[in-house]
């Protein structure tokens, strides 16, 4: 592998030298340098001291134009205001890194077309793009998949194009949460939906409202939050200052969930959950302060970030491997937000869960 | 510009082949995919269209080979539990998109010495280096300096190394809480410290104890909250256990504020700000919500990064250029955690900040 010239005037010492100064072949030079490769680690050893008494650094650039793996993952991530997303990052990126490759960050609008973006990304020849909170059209998958890069959707599914994916059970999870407010005796229930065309929103209504339909139920009333703080705080505005306010509303993430308890309580003076229940979705962070006691439905984010990292591991090796949907189980976890049904709920760890006694399966 | 062969089987389209489609030199279509680059809007419309008709891809990676420019910084950022440095992320990820570059993102953990990954990262050969809440050895600095990579701490500085930074007013932040606490009749403060190797934590509380001892004022009750929900709850529990438990506490962030007022309301009934004063750093989020409704002393998210930005565009065009410390002003944003002093309070568009009647400048 010959380097190229950096950026300062001397010149650099290049892998024949290291190779030289260490006694070993050129690729055994490259293989101490490339994460993964086998290489004894006497060898290794000198080689990191001859590389270190030259100032010697590997050029991975250069190195991905011998090898076609740049070993540069591209994520589009959105939306970081949420909780949820931060630690999903953060994950993704030890969880690569520890198996040698680094993250490429795009950070498109949550509510916009990321297409644009996502060409730039091409241009760095990624070896496989991540898009989280985010989705893509399927003019794009069609182009990533000419060219051999593998793409992964984590939190979102795509209506319109054939990419893998990896979800919690949003679907499983409305049903539930409709289930759980029945049974703890609630009649007047609402939902707050997220950004509505985003995979994520529409699956937990759609459990939320079948199961209610399925079951003889009227419709819950309905407001759209958008994913965000601001607008869920309207939404829950208008959902409480009606005449037949709601005595249970399911909101389609914690972070708006959140907003919702913030203006129930010190807008509207409401207590929690004697005046009003509240459940929502993900179980991050503030769901677990004691301000907040959520009721929310987990989104398990270390299991759903081992399943993605496996999966595009996976997806570079063998790039024609066919599409796969991986749902990762999550569970009802029960705190203070909600009314508790007399039956249901069981231990799990330090938590309280809740499983009805016979769940309907669709 | 030649294009290496893609990992997909068919021959990919090259620059010359656009060229030739879009009847343009072949140095149009360069300049059509650089970023900043100069071109005719319908020359570059032409390249785009013949790019579409040829499933051309510009390769970011060869051209940096010829360029010397990666056209992507490399960013280190710890600590995303922290409200503070997703908001951070996601600005500085498109304030930097805005010009053309993407970022590299390293997550080492916030405690630990980050160098071993700095030193892959270096292997990209990015442009620059930003590293927030963390920070480098004196060897690695003079590394980088050696090969021409400009280093940026944001939200820290080195005792160790003469590296360039943005930080918000950290000594000044102290002080002006600690005037604050007594202005508001306090006579038992308390301060809960960050990971106390950090630039953030020493200064806010060399400010604050700074101030005290200046003003013939008892040094402070103190204990440690790494930064950290848990260990914040923790440190929160023993100082409110003591017989003489303070009757204010700075805590050197917001995040382990909220923590404190958890623990200070749910665990010990205490009422903020009756029977205890909080006063926090950052004025991120949750603390603008009213459950916590914490006063706090305002990092200013986009001037910082707008200025991180400007600084480190600048020291890529000029990597000689000498070391700055950039430190961009706050305010002690005023809410409902800490007794308000009689005088003081001015607005400030829809808040209400402090300002002493006649600040102390050291």
């Amino acid at each position: 592998m010959s380097e190229p010239r950096g950026r300062s005037t001397q010149r650099h010492a290049t892998a024949t030298d290291v190779a030289r100064l260490a006694g070993v072949s050129q690729s055994a030079v490259s293989r101490a340098f490339t994460p993964g490769a086998s290489i004894a680690r006497e060898t290794r050893a000198r080689v990191e001291d001859a590389a270190r008494a030259l100032g010697y650094r590997p050029n991975a650039i250069a190195r991905s134009l011998t090898t076609r793996r740049s070993r540069i993952i591209g994520v589009a991530a959105a939306y970081l205001q949420n909780h949820f997303y931060p630690d999903v990052l953060e994950a993704l990126s030890k969880g690569l890194q520890a198996r040698g490759y680094h993250l490429l960050l795009f950070t498109p609008d949550a509510a916009r077309d990321a297409d644009p973006l996502l060409q730039e990304v091409l241009a760095w020849q990624v070896d496989a793009l991540i898009l989280a909170s985010t989705t893509l059209s399927s003019a794009l998958a069609g182009q990533c998949r000419a060219a051999g890069i593998p793409v992964l959707l984590f939190n979102r599914t795509s209506r319109h194009a054939d990419v893998s994916s990896v979800t919690g059970e949003n679907l499983r999870g409305g049903r539930l949460i409709a289930e759980f407010l029945v049974a703890g005796g609630h009649k007047r229930l609402a939902f707050i939906a997220g950004i509505e065309n985003s995979s994520t929103s529409r699956d937990r209504e759609a459990g939320f409202t079948g199961w209610l339909a399925e079951h003889g139920h009227a419709p819950p009333l309905r407001e759209v939050g958008l994913y965000d703080f601001e607008a869920a705080s309207a939404a829950a505005r208008r959902l409480l200052a009606r005449s037949d306010r709601p005595d249970a509303i399911f909101v389609a993430n914690d972070h708006m969930a959140t907003a919702v308890s913030e203006v129930a309580r010190h807008e509207f003076g409401l207590r929690i959950p004697r005046d009003l229940s509240l459940v929502g979705f993900d179980d991050t962070g503030p769901a677990r302060w004691p301000s907040f006691s959520l009721t929310s439905f987990a989104q398990p984010l270390h299991p759903m970030v081992d399943a993605a990292v496996a999966m595009v591991c996976e997806m570079i090796e063998d790039p024609a491997a066919p599409t796969r949907h991986q749902v990762v189980p999550g569970e009802l976890v029960v705190r203070g937000s909600a009314r508790i049904p007399p039956e249901g709920c069981v231990s799990r760890g330090d938590a309280l869960v809740w499983r009805p006694v016979q769940e309907t399966v669709v």
